[in-house]
């Protein structure tokens, strides 16, 4: 009791701080993208108003890839799972002569990744199959918090969008539930998601593959098994957000065509709905590519455009990409 | 920001009146029951307490059937599957000689449940496959608010125990996020959980079908499959808490066999843990049961008395079973 009576305390002064606060957006310019998310948070939350939502019902959801954290060159799950198979490959022989883990295990990741997205579930299988929920979530903790970006030779995690942590932030302190929504795999994504975003692993939807329930010497268990559960890429967003959620949300966030449906999904609801999508327009401090890219943005760009829905350009609307970012002054 | 300002006060009166109030839980008998609840409860939330549990941690999960509300003669979902196939008939003639079909347009409920728990998936698919999401919130909804339980002649919302609503009250007011995790279909719960329990749709883990996602004259639908995805009783309900929370309970609550496994992966977990099962001793009040009946509490019963978990008897340990109940003055 005391330390809700505390939490109550603290909300308090989270809302007089923020009150006086000149801007919950700071690494936004003041654009176009930003001015509609004030007027859409501001119109849902004010009472009395006639889009009005009541907090129970303010989920907005979230994709991951390229959408709160960079996806280039490839998305970063890719360079865990490369590590894995590496790792792992000892008690594998058979994978030298079957793709992709020859490429894999070549360095050819180009090669590995010639099957595109089909190649995923068999490489998710392979690194997250055999082993218990516990040591899953060890295994990516591991990784995580050494693993560094080939390129930028960052901790992935220092790749993570500043105006989007800005955004997380002042979603929740207007009464939202933020949701991550991603085509990656759930148990991938859960054990940091909490520290970086903010966001809880009950509020992560992903890709799942079936798990099984078994006594080890009387200690109780969950083991991945080598078969998917739930892809939740494209189609398969609006399915998850409908079995982990069970509302369809009021906003959404992505910035590819895998995002699409749950674009469609969250814009046909009745009342106020807003749908962003992040443009990747800024070559120099991070990427340029969408229509014809690893993660194609075509039929949601032709959408966005006809429906009105906002599009940041991380070049035009972006301050700045990472809190890490030399321009920050850190 | 307003709105969380004034729930922040929400939060601070609720603070000071159940500071002051005498008794979080009225209807449970003063034994040894209700001292365990709250002597965990203390124990958990205490700053500084060698026990101490963050309040993102505070993760209790409640098996539905016969822990919050009853299941006897069956559980309330075969009344609503019966009504349901029989509005259905006339659309499948092949039913007048297919069981448990034919058993059930007869009015021959015992027959048609012959065949047990293995009945339930092709009911569960007969009734929701082939119709959208919302289509099925709908006829939940409207039975939910209308249908009566045939021996008592009350709505099935006033057969919830008031025992464990003041129970989910409690936990909740002391940060915890109370979550159903039930063998029943998700889809059946949700749309009322909320309005009953205090449990919003995201909080209920139940079996599932499978959907798809379709644009019907470019309007997004999810359409249920005829194909089971997840079976979240007995050792499905773990699997069901791993991939719809993704943290380890501290807290459970069950009736029978099927949740021995969400109390044995409860339990398992490091730290203070706390596992209650119901027993269903009142057979003038309720039903008396446990070893052998329709939801059997055979090995639960035993690990419970082996492992001193805590088991509250109707009969003993609860003033009231209902809120409707006529000792309550009603």
């Amino acid at each position: 009791m005391k330390s809700l009576f505390m939490k109550s305390i603290f909300v308090l002064l989270l809302f007089v701080s923020t009150a006086f606060a000149a801007d919950p957006l700071p690494s936004w310019n003041d654009t176009a993208p930003k001015k509609a998310i004030v007027a859409f948070v501001e119109e849902v939350t004010k009472p009395g108003s006639p889009s009005f939502v009541p907090v129970e019902e303010r989920i907005a959801t979230f994709d991951n890839d390229g959408t709160l954290w960079t996806e280039q060159p490839v998305a970063f799950q890719g360079y865990f799972i490369f590590d894995r198979i590496k790792a792992l490959a000892s008690q594998h022989p058979e994978w030298i002569s079957k793709e992709p883990f020859a490429s894999i295990l070549k360095g050819d990741l180009n090669s590995a990744l010639a099957s595109g997205i089909n190649a995923l579930p068999e490489m998710i299988i392979a690194t997250q199959s055999g082993i218990t929920s516990d040591e899953f979530e060890k295994i990516v903790t591991d990784w995580i918090t050494t693993a560094r970006h080939p390129l930028t030779k960052r901790l992935y995690t220092e790749m993570v969008y500043q105006p989007m942590l800005e955004l997380l932030t002042y979603l929740r302190a207007n009464g939202f539930k933020t949701y991550i929504v991603s085509g990656g795999s759930i148990d991938f994504m859960r054990p940091w998601s909490e520290k970086i975003y903010g966001v809880p692993p009950e509020q992560v939807v992903g890709s799942s593959i079936k798990t099984k329930f078994e006594l080890r010497n009387n200690i109780p268990v969950l083991v991945g098994m080598p078969e998917l559960d739930l892809m939740t890429a494209g189609n398969g967003k609006p399915i998850g957000i409908q079995l982990h959620i069970g509302r369809r949300p009021i906003a959404s966030f992505g910035n590819s065509d895998n995002d699409l449906p749950m674009m469609q999904w969250t814009a046909a609801g009745s009342g106020a709905r807003f749908c962003l999508y992040v443009h990747h327009t800024d070559a120099q401090r991070e990427w340029a590519y969408d229509r014809k890219s690893i993660d194609p943005f075509d039929k949601g760009l032709d959408e966005a455009l006809a429906k009105g829905w906002t599009i940041a350009s991380m070049k035009d609307d972006w301050k700045i990409i990472y809190a890490s970012d030399p321009q920050r002054g850190k």
